[in-house]
C-alpha cells in the first residue's frame, strides 16, 4: 500500500518531474496535473523508464476550478499536495505581468479553493529565492535565511510572495477555525520552499531539462552552447561587485531539490507544523564565470560567452543558508556542482532535442544491463 | 458633451456611490458596475434625486471577465476606470482569507484584463491606509506618509498591497512596451488612494453608507446605538498607547474623499504621471472615545458603549500625512468631524431602514423646495 497519495501540479516540467520520481521511488502514489504549456508527457515515460512506476496524469490547467475539482473527486486518496504549477520567466513577467498574476496567483488560489472543498490541507509550495530580492541591500543577510525580509525586485518573485501570503493566511484561518469548533486543527499544514539555482539532470543522462522555446537558465544555456545550438552565452553584466564581477547564485543539483520535498512533505505529515518556510540551497556560491569554467571542463573545452547588459530585475548574490532545513527536514545537499554539470552535458548529449526524441538505444541497452534503470 | 466616461466599479457602495455623485456634479459620464452584494440599486436613485443624472448600472462581478467584456464594448467611449469593488470587512477577511483573495486580488487582475483588451488606461484604485500596517513601529512614521514601508496586518491590507502591486507592475510594464515601440506610452497612468477612515453622509439626509448585514465601522455602528438598534457600542481594545486607551483613526468625510477621487481622476488625465500613490486623509487623528462623545454631542445624549478585547490586525494609530495629495491634487479635507457626525445622524434619523425605504415624503418636499436637490 502507498504511504499516501500526493497531487504534483506541474509534475511534468522540470522540478515536477524530478520530485514526482523521488515520491514514487519513495512509495507514494502520484497524480499529475499539468497545462503541458511549458513541458512534455514524454517525461512521464522518461519516469517510469527509471523508477519502473509510472504516475497518474491529467492535462488541467491550475486556473481550471472545475478541472482540478473533477481529479480530486476521482482521487479521493489525495491526501497533499506539491505546487510546481507556475509560469517561470523573470524576464517575461515583466513584460506580461498580468498574465503571470492571473496564472500564478489566480492559479494558486484556484488550487487552494479546490482543495477546501475537497478536505486536502497539506501543500508544499515551490517558492523561491527571489522573494528575497536583493538581500545585500541589509548587513549580515548573505548567505540568506529564512528570516530575511522579503523584497523581490521582480513580477515573477512577486508572485511568489503573494502565494506564500496566500497559503499563509488560508491555512492559519483553516487551523483557527477548526480549533474554535474543537475540530483536529493540526491537518493544516503548509511548507514554502524557497530554493536557489535548480540544475543538473539524471545520472542516467534520460531525464532532465526540456524548456519549450528558449532556455533562460545559465546550465540549459551553456549546454545549448556546448552542442553548438547556440554559438555563444550571454553573461548578463560583470559589474556587480563580486570577485569576478558576475552575479552569484547557488546552485543545488535537481536530485537535492527533489529529496528536500519529500523531506518536507514528511515532515509535515509527521509535525504538523502548521506553515513554515525553508530555503532549499546548498550554501555555496558560484559566480557565472566559474559555473562557465566547470561546464567547461566537463565538456572539454572552453565556450564562447559574450558580457551584455545587466537583466532588469536581477540582483548581485542569492546564496542560501540553508541551516534550517539541514537540522529541522534533515536535509542537506549531496551533490556537487561538478555532479550538476556532468550530469547535464550526459543529458544534453544524449537528448539534443530533449523529450522530443527517443534517448539513443545504446544508451537504454547499457541502463537496463546495469539494472540503472528499473523497466 | 461630457469631460469623459468613468466606469465605476463598486458604484452603488458607500464611496463609490458618493464619487459618482462628484462626477457626475463634475460633467462626467458615468457607467456603474457592481455585483450587488453589499450595496443597493436604490443608490442609484438617490444619486438622481440629488445632482439629477443617473449613472448607466450593471449588475455585472469584477471576477466575471466576459460580463466586464461587454461593458467595455457597450461603451467604447470609457477611458477611466475607477477601482471600488472588493469585500471589505478586516475581521471577515481573517476568516474566508481566500474569498478575499479570489474577489479582491483575483477581481483585479480580471478587470485590468478587460481594461487591456478595450484600451482603457487610467485606473484609480481604491486602496486603504491599512496597507501601512502598524506605522507605529517604525519611528517618525505617524503621521503616515505615503513612503512609509508596507506591511499590512490583516488579510484585507495583504489584497489591498497585492492589487498596488499589479496594478503597478501592468503599468509599467505596458509604459516600457509602448516606449519601445515608439507608441505614446504616457497613455498608461494608475492612483493608489490609501485612505484612511471614510465617514459621514450627504448633508441633505438622503444618501449614506447602507452596509447589508451588521456593520463594522465605527460611526454607523454608532448610528445604530443612537436608534436603539443596537444596545451598546462594543469598543474594540482600551490598552493602546494613546492618550485614552482607545485606537487613533483619521477619520475623512467621504463628500471630502470623492473630490479627492475626482483630483486624482483628473490629475492622471492631465498630468499622465505613470503610477503614484497618495494618502487621502486629513491629518487629523480621532480616538475611539473622542468619536464616541462627538457623536453623543451631535444625537443630544450619551451613547452606552462596552470595552472588549482587541480585534486581531487592529493597529494603534492611523493617521495620515496628506501633504502630498494637498501639493500634487491641490486637493485637501474641507468638512469636520462635527459634519461627519452631523451629516451622518440626519442620514440614519430620516433613513432608519437605510435605502430599504423611501426617506420621509416631508424631508423630500423640503429639500425640493430649497433647491437643495436638482431633481
Amino acid at each position: 500500500m502507498a504511504v499516501g497519495t500526493v497531487l504534483v501540479t506541474g509534475g511534468t516540467g522540470y522540478i515536477g518531474s524530478f520530485t514526482t520520481l523521488a515520491l514514487l521511488d519513495n512509495g507514494y502514489d502520484v497524480v499529475i496535473v499539468d497545462s503541458l504549456l511549458n513541458s512534455s508527457k514524454a517525461a512521464l515515460d522518461r519516469i517510469e523508464l527509471i523508477c519502473g512506476k509510472r504516475p497518474t496524469f491529467y492535462q488541467v490547467d491550475i486556473t481550471d476550478e472545475a478541472g482540478l475539482d473533477d481529479v480530486f473527486s476521482k482521487h479521493p486518496d489525495i491526501d497533499s499536495v506539491i505546487h510546481f504549477a507556475a509560469l517561470k520567466a523573470v524576464g517575461e513577467s515583466g513584460e506580461i505581468p498580468l498574465e503571470y498574476y492571473r496564472v500564478n496567483v489566480g492559479g494558486s488560489i484556484t488550487l487552494l479553493r479546490s482543495m477546501a472543498k475537497h478536505n486536502v490541507s497539506n501543500i508544499v509550495f515551490s517558492s523561491s529565492a527571489t522573494v528575497y530580492g536583493d538581500a545585500t541591500r541589509i548587513p549580515g543577510m548573505i548567505p540568506i535565511p529564512e528570516n530575511c525580509p522579503i523584497g523581490p525586485t521582480n513580477t515573477y518573485g512577486h508572485t511568489k510572495v503573494m502565494i506564500e501570503t496566500v497559503i499563509s493566511d488560508h491555512i492559519e484561518a483553516e487551523r483557527r477555525k477548526a480549533k474554535k469548533a474543537g475540530k483536529p486543527f493540526e491537518q493544516w499544514n503548509g511548507a514554502l520552499l524557497r530554493y536557489f539555482n535548480p540544475c543538473g539532470a539524471h545520472p542516467s543522462g534520460i531525464m532532465g531539462e526540456d524548456p519549450q522555446g528558449v532556455p533562460y537558465n545559465l546550465l540549459p544555456l551553456l549546454g545549448k552552447v556546448a552542442t553548438g545550438e547556440r554559438d555563444k552565452l550571454l553573461v548578463f553584466g560583470d559589474d556587480y561587485a563580486s570577485k569576478d564581477g558576475t552575479a552569484i547564485r547557488d546552485y543545488i543539483h535537481v536530485l537535492d531539490l527533489a529529496s528536500g520535498h519529500l523531506a518536507a512533505l514528511n515532515y509535515l505529515r509527521e509535525k504538523k507544523p502548521g506553515v513554515k518556510a525553508w530555503n532549499l540551497g546548498s550554501g555555496r556560491g558560484s559566480t557565472v564565470f566559474e559555473m562557465i569554467k566547470a561546464f567547461s571542463k566537463v565538456v572539454g573545452r572552453d565556450l564562447p560567452y559574450q558580457v551584455v547588459d545587466r537583466r532588469l530585475g536581477d540582483v548581485l548574490d542569492l546564496t542560501a543558508n540553508p541551516a534550517l532545513a539541514n537540522e529541522e527536514l534533515q536535509w542537506k545537499t549531496k551533490l556537487t556542482l561538478e555532479d550538476a554539470c556532468a550530469d547535464l552535458w550526459r543529458w544534453v548529449e544524449n537528448n539534443p532535442k530533449g523529450y522530443r526524441q527517443d534517448p539513443p538505444a545504446e544508451l537504454l541497452e547499457k541502463l537496463k544491463a546495469s539494472k540503472a534503470v528499473k523497466n
